[in-house]
C-alpha cells in the first residue's frame, strides 16, 4: 500500500484567479479543478495539468431553448391556500401565496384533466361541472358550494426558476443575472436537444476529463412562497413531487391502467415527505420515474464516454430518480458519485453505493458567502476553519469505518483567500485524509459480530439517509442515530417492514433499530397492523435479539395499544385515553452496563409525555420529568430497550454502543478494540495489523485499548489520528 | 329574607361520643344529625330533636342473605393480563394480577356464552372451539394459537367486597371486620329482599327522618390490582364498567335485538372510562342501565316516603345509573341530592341538578384520618383548617352564581376533638354559608348576557363535571376551566356533539369552548369528521361568536388537518408528518386586552409541541420554548382564540373572563359588577340591591368595583365576605 502525498483531491478553480487556483491545488495536493455553478475555467487552470471536472445541470443548460419552448418546462402539483366558503360560490386563486418568480400556473393542458378541487371539511372531491377556471383572472370558481365548508383546489404549477439556481442567485445577491429554467425531459424535443447540447458540449470542452452531472434531471421537493420570512412551502430531500408532468401522468397511466391524481401528490396540503410513510402507489410513481431518468440519462451518460470522458454525478440537487441505492443505478454506467457532507452518516451514505467506481465526499463549508441556514461562513464573522474541523471530525470516524476514494470541495475559491488558517487546515485534512485512504483501502476493519438491522418503511433505498442534513432536522431521532452508527464498529444493514414480511429477519442478525415518531417512515404507522411483522419482530426477540425501540417505535392506534410491540417493550404510550388505567410506579436503577460511562445520560434525553410500564419488572434505566426515558424489558431470551429520544454526540454514540451490546447480550464486546475514553476511538485492521486511533475532540485524550496482544495505551493530541 | 342563625347542616354524630354529638351540633348550629360508614347513631343522639338522616347502602346492607346467594352478586368484565404465545398452545390465569379480595371469577354462567379470547396482534377473536376454560386451575387454554402473537381473555368476575366498604376498611384498618358484598339488583330474589330489608329497617329507625341512599345499586367502575403498590387497575367515577351482570347483559340482547359483547366493556384493555368517547352502542347500554336503576329505586324510594320519611341520594359511590342530568332523574322521587364537593365546579354540579327539593353539599375534609390520596388529615401530621378553608374559598364563589340549600359533614365526629381550630373554623363557614344562602335564595345574581355552550361528547349529561375531582385528574383541561367557570358572573351551557349537529348552536350563545386532548369525549375524537358539526361551529364563528379551543380541540387526523377547524383557529399541531412544510413566523404580540391583568400567563402554561401556524396574520398573544400557546385568529365576523392548557388559579380564572369577552366582543363587560382585583370576586343581585364581595385569598385586598350607581370600592380581611 502507497500513501499518496497528492491526489484523490477535487479543488474549485475560478478564472479570474488563476494564480490562485495553482497555488491552492499545489497546497492541497489537487489532481483534478473543477468549476462550480457561476464560476468557469480559463485556458491557463484547464491547460495545467489537471484533470479536469466540469458540472453541467443538463436541465437548466441551454435557457435560450427553455425560453423557446415554455411548454416543456417542469411542472408539479400544488395545493391552493384554503378557503372558507361564507356562500355557495367560492372563488379561489391557486397561486397565491406562492413565490411568483418560481411558479406560474399550467394554462396549456385542460384543468379537468388533471386539477382537482376538494371539500376539505367532508373530504369529497368537487365534480368536475361544479368548477371552472378562468386563464384570465387564474382563478378557480366552486359553484354550489356548502357554506361554512373549507375548499382547496389541487392544481398543476409550471416552475420557471430551477430551484438550486434560484437559491444561489438569491443568496449570491445575483441580480438581473437571467433567470434559468428546468426542462421537462420527457418531451422527444427536449432529450433530443439535451443530447444536441451536451454532444456540442463535449465538443467544445475538449480538456474535460469528468463530466459532473448535477444532477440529473429531476430537483428535491422546493416549494417557495411568496413571503421570504416563510419561504419553505414545503421541503424534502427525497421527495419526487417535482416529477410530475402531463406527460409522465399520462404515461403512467396508460402503463398501469390507473392513473397518479393531483390527490396522490398533494395529499391534502403534506404532499410527499420521505418522512412519512410512503404509500404503495407513490412508490410505484417513483419507480416509473426512476426508470425513465435511468434510461434517457443512460443516454447521456454513454455520449459522455464516446468522448472519452468519464461521467460522475451529485448525490444532491436534481438527483430525485437517481436513486444510488436503486436496483437500476448501475444501469446508468456513472464512474463516480459525489456527495456533499457535513456528517458521517453522509460519507457512508456516498460510501456504500454501489456500481460506481468513485466515491467522492464534496466536503464543507462550501466556498460561499453563507451557510445552508445564511450564517455567515466565508463572510466577515465567519470561521471557516472551525466549521471544517467539526465537518473533518464527523466524517473521519465514518472513513475509518468504510473508506472513499476522493474528497474536494465546491464554490468560489476566490473567497479564501481571507482565511489563510482555512487553507492550512485544509492542506492537513487532504493528507489525513490520504493517510486513512491508504489504510482501508486494501482490507476492511474489525467489526463486532452481527448485524444491527435498522427497520424503517423505506428499507434500504434510504440505507444511511432519512430526508437530508442532520442540522435540517435535528429532532429526526433515526439521522441522530445513523450518525452515531457511521463510526461504530458494527456491521449496519437496513430493511423495509416488506423485507420483513416477505424475508424474515436475517440470521445473522443481533439488533433491531426502529425509531422515530409514529406515523413516520422510520417508525412505520400502519404497517405495524400488520400481524406477521409483529410477529417476525416479537419471535426475534423472544429467541434471543436485542430490540431498540426509539420515541414512538411500532406506534399506531390498535387493539387497544399505541405501540403495538407493546407488551414486548413492557410499555406504551397514554395518548390520554388511559388516563383511568393503571401505570406501573418504578423506581430508576443507576447501575447500569448500558450507563457505565454515561451515568447522566438521561437528563439529555427529551421524555415523551404519557410513557407508562405495562407491567411489573420492566428495568427503567433513566426518567425525567417522572416519565421514564431508558427502560428494559427482557422478553423470552431476548431484551427490547425503549428510549424516549436519541441526540448524537459523543455521549449518545457511546451509550449507543454499550445499549446494542446490552440488549444483543453481548457486553464482552466492550473489551476488544473499544477505546475505554469515549472521546476516542480507533479502527483494527487485521490484515495489515494497523491500529488507527483517533481523537474526536479538542482536547489531550488518553485511552486503553483491549487487543488481542494485551492493552494499548495511546495519548492523542486534539484531533489527532494514531497509527500503531 | 332571613337570615338562618342555625339550620341547613347536617352533622356526623357518633353512638359513645354524645355529648361531643350535641356539642358540635350546638356550634356548627346543625338541624340534622346524620350516621355514616362505619358509625352508629345512639337513642340520646336520635331522640336529642334533631332531623336524623340515615345512611342506607342497599345493595351491601344485608351480607347475610348476600352470602346465601353467592350466584346473586355483583359482577364486570376484565380483561386477563395480555401473554405473548411462544408456542401454539398458550395458557392465561384470567385472574392473574388482579385483588382477589375484590374478585373471583364466575364460574356460574358458561364462559362461552360471555367470555371472549383475543388475539391482540391481529385484533381477531379466537374461535370458541380454540379455547376452554378448567374451573380447577383457573386457567384458559388456547389451541391453535399462532406463535409470538398476544392473548388476552376478556371474562366474567364476580366482587365479592363491596368496593367504598373495601376503601374505608382498607383505610381505616378494620381489621378482621366482615367484608360487605354488594348484590345485583336485577335479579327478582334480591329486589324482594332489598325491599323487605328496607321496609323492615324504616319500621326499626322510625326516628330516621331522611333515608341516605349511598347511592343506588352501581359504584363507578374501580378495579384493584393485587400489587398495593399499583392498586388502581381501573378507575372512573363515570363508567359503566361495574353494571355487567348475565341477567343484564340477556335482558339488553332480548330487547335491543343485538348483544352487549365482553369487548364493549373491555374495550382492548381501555374499558368504558367517561373521559374516551363513548360508543353509541355503550350509551345505549348506560340509558339501559339507567332504566333499570330508576324503575326498581323508586320502588325503593316510595316505600321510604310511605313510612313519612323523606329520601335523599349520595352523588358519588353507588350513583352510576342514577345520573342526575338524566331526564328521567325526576322520576325517582327523591327528595334531596347530596354531593361531596372540593371545588366549585362540584358545588355546581350539585345546584343545577332538577328533580329535587334539597341540595346539599358534603364537604371536606372528611372525617377520616386520610383524604383521598393517602395524605394526613383528622391525623398528625394533617392540618383540617387550612384544607377546609381551601376547599370553603373554591365552593364560596360557586354559591354566589348558584345556591345550595344545606351543607354538612361527614365520618367519625371524634376525629375533630384534636383540632379545636377546625371546629371554631366550621362554625364560621356554617355561619357564612347561612348568610350567603339568604341572599341567592330569592333571586338570581347579574350575569354578563349571552350563553357560555361547553361542547363535547356527553353535553349535558356531564354537565359541570369532566369524571371524578379535581386533583384526581389535574390534568384535565375542562375540569380545571369548569372551576374556574364555576364562580364567574357567566351563564353556562352543555352541549354534545350531537345536539349542535340535530339543533343547531343556539342563537344566545356567544361563546364555544371545546376543550381536550384528542380522542377524549371533551375534545371529541372522531366526531369531528362529521361536516354538519365542522360547519356549524365554523358558522358560528364567522358569524361573530368566539371560540376556545383548547389543548387538542377540534382534532382528528383527517383531511391533512389535526385540528378540524385549523383553518378557524389558523393553526394546526404537526404530529410529525409536517416536518417539510411552512410554518409561519411569529412575535408575540403581549399588549392585549386578554391579559391585561395577567401579563406572564403564558409563562404558567405547558406548551403543546408541535403547534404551528397555518396562516399569516394570527395574533400570537403567548409562546413557550418557541411555540405559540395562546394564539387567536380573526375569522368572519369573530374570534377563534387556542391555549394550548388550562389550569385553574385565581390568575387563570381571570384571563378566561377576559378570553371570553375578548373572543365575543364584549370588552366592555369588564366596566361592570367585575371586581378590579381579581383576587376578588362579586355578585350583585338586583332585585334586593345587594352587592357581595368575597377574598378568595389569605390577605388583605381593596378592589374597585363599577356599578349603575358609580365605582365602589371594597376593602376585605382575608378570606372575608362583604356585603353592601
Amino acid at each position: 500500500m502507497g500513501i499518496e502525498s497528492k491526489g484523490s483531491f477535487t479543488l474549485p478553480g475560478e478564472a479570474g484567479y488563476e494564480a490562485l487556483t495553482l497555488k491552492m491545488a499545489e497546497k492541497w495536493g489537487a489532481d483534478v479543478i473543477r468549476d462550480s455553478d457561476g464560476t468557469k475555467l480559463s485556458d491557463e487552470i484547464t491547460k495545467a495539468g489537471y484533470g479536469i471536472y466540469s458540472t453541467i445541470c443538463i436541465i437548466r443548460s441551454d435557457n435560450a431553448w427553455a425560453k423557446n419552448n415554455m411548454d416543456k418546462l417542469q411542472q408539479n402539483f400544488l395545493m391552493s391556500e384554503p378557503v372558507i366558503a361564507e356562500d355557495t360560490t367560492v372563488v379561489i386563486e391557486p397561486l397565491k401565496g406562492y413565490f411568483r418568480q418560481q411558479f406560474i400556473l399550467n394554462k396549456t393542458d385542460d384543468p379537468k384533466e388533471f386539477w382537482q378541487v376538494f371539500n376539505r371539511t367532508t373530504g369529497e372531491e368537487v365534480p368536475l361541472d361544479q368548477w371552472s377556471f378562468d386563464p384570465e383572472s387564474e382563478t378557480v370558481t366552486i359553484t354550489g358550494a356548502k357554506p361554512w365548508h373549507t375548499y382547496t383546489v389541487n392544481f398543476l404549477a409550471v416552475r420557471i426558476w430551477e430551484e438550486i439556481s434560484m437559491y444561489n442567485h438569491i443568496t449570491n445577491d445575483w441580480g438581473d443575472k437571467e433567470h434559468l429554467m428546468a426542462t421537462e425531459p420527457r418531451h422527444p424535443e427536449t432529450q433530443e436537444n439535451m443530447l444536441l447540447w451536451l454532444e456540442n458540449w463535449c465538443k467544445k470542452n475538449p480538456d474535460t476529463t469528468v463530466v459532473r452531472f448535477t444532477s440529473m434531471f429531476y430537483n428535491f421537493a422546493w416549494f417557495w412562497g411568496d413571503d421570504m420570512k416563510n419561504r419553505d412551502v414545503f421541503s424534502d430531500w427525497g421527495s419526487y413531487a417535482m416529477t410530475a408532468s402531463p406527460l409522465a401522468l399520462r404515461a403512467f397511466e396508460q402503463e398501469k391502467g390507473y392513473k397518479m391524481t393531483s390527490e396522490d401528490f398533494v395529499n391534502g396540503g403534506e404532499y410527499t415527505s420521505t418522512h412519512n410513510v410512503p404509500t404503495k402507489k407513490y412508490r410505484e410513481w417513483m419507480d416509473f420515474i426512476n426508470r425513465f431518468v435511468v434510461e434517457f440519462g443512460k443516454k447521456l451518460i454513454d455520449l459522455v464516454h464516446s468522448y472519452g470522458k468519464k461521467a460522475y454525478v451529485f448525490y444532491d440537487d436534481s438527483w430525485i430518480g437517481v436513486e444510488p441505492y436503486g436496483e437500476r443505478f448501475k444501469e446508468f454506467g456513472f464512474d463516480g458519485l459525489i456527495k456533499c457532507v457535513f456528517n458521517g452518516f453522509e460519507a457512508r451514505l456516498c460510501a456504500s453505493a454501489q456500481g460506481v467506481e468513485a466515491h467522492e465526499l464534496r466536503f464543507h463549508p462550501y466556498l460561499f458567502p453563507t451557510g445552508l441556514t445564511g450564517e455567515p461562513t466565508f463572510a466577515p464573522g465567519g470561521n471557516p476553519k472551525l466549521d471544517a474541523s467539526k465537518y473533518w471530525v464527523n466524517v473521519r470516524r465514518a472513513l475509518l469505518r468504510k473508506p472513499v476514494d476522493r474528497i474536494g470541495l465546491g464554490g468560489y475559491l476566490h473567497l479564501v483567500e481571507p482565511f489563510p488558517d482555512f487553507c492550512d487546515y485544509m492542506e492537513e485534512v487532504a493528507d489525513e485524509f490520504r493517510l486513512l485512504k491508504s489504510f482501508n483501502a486494501s482490507c476492511e476493519p474489525y467489526t463486532i459480530p452481527g448485524k444491527v438491522v435498522i427497520l424503517t418503511a423505506w428499507g434500504s433505498l434510504r440505507s444511511w439517509i432519512c430526508s437530508g442534513h442532520l442540522h435540517e432536522h435535528p429532532e429526526v431521532d433515526l439521522t441522530n442515530i445513523l450518525e452515531s452508527l457511521s463510526g461504530l464498529p458494527v456491521d449496519v444493514a437496513f430493511m423495509s417492514f416488506d423485507d420483513v414480511i416477505e424475508k424474515g429477519i436475517p440470521a445473522d442478525a443481533k439488533i433491531i433499530i426502529n425509531a422515530g415518531v409514529a406515523n413516520s417512515a422510520w417508525s412505520g404507522g400502519d404497517n405495524w397492523k400488520n400481524a406477521a411483522l409483529k410477529a417476525a419482530v416479537t419471535k426475534f426477540v423472544g429467541e434471543g435479539g436485542g430490540l431498540i425501540g426509539v420515541n414512538e417505535p411500532t406506534a399506531v392506534v390498535d387493539n387497544g395499544m399505541f405501540f403495538q410491540l407493546s407488551n414486548v417493550f413492557g410499555l406504551d404510550r397514554d395518548l390520554g385515553t388511559k388516563k383511568c388505567l393503571r401505570k406501573y410506579k418504578f423506581e430508576v436503577e443507576t447501575d447500569s452496563f448500558v450507563l457505565a460511562d454515561t451515568p447522566d445520560f438521561a437528563a439529555s434525553m427529551k421524555p415523551v409525555d404519557g410513557i407508562y410500564l405495562k407491567k411489573n419488572g420492566v428495568k427503567v434505566l433513566g426518567a425525567k420529568d417522572g416519565v421514564p426515558v431508558i427502560t428494559v424489558n427482557e422478553f423470552g431470551k431476548g431484551k427490547a430497550m425503549y428510549m424516549s429520544s436519541f441526540r448524537t454526540s459523543l455521549e449518545a454514540t457511546r451509550y449507543l454502543l454499550r445499549a446494542m451490546l446490552y440488549v444483543s447480550g453481548a457486553e464482552e464486546m466492550m473489551e476488544k478494540y473499544i477505546c475505554k475514553n469515549m472521546y476516542t476511538e480507533c479502527a483494527y485492521y487485521a490484515d495489515i495489523d494497523k491500529l488507527v486511533t483517533i481523537n474526536n475532540t479538542g482536547d489531550e485524550q488518553t485511552t486503553e485499548i483491549a487487543t488481542e496482544k494485551g492493552t494499548v495505551t495511546v495519548t492523542l493530541k486534539p484531533f489527532e489520528t494514531v497509527i500503531q
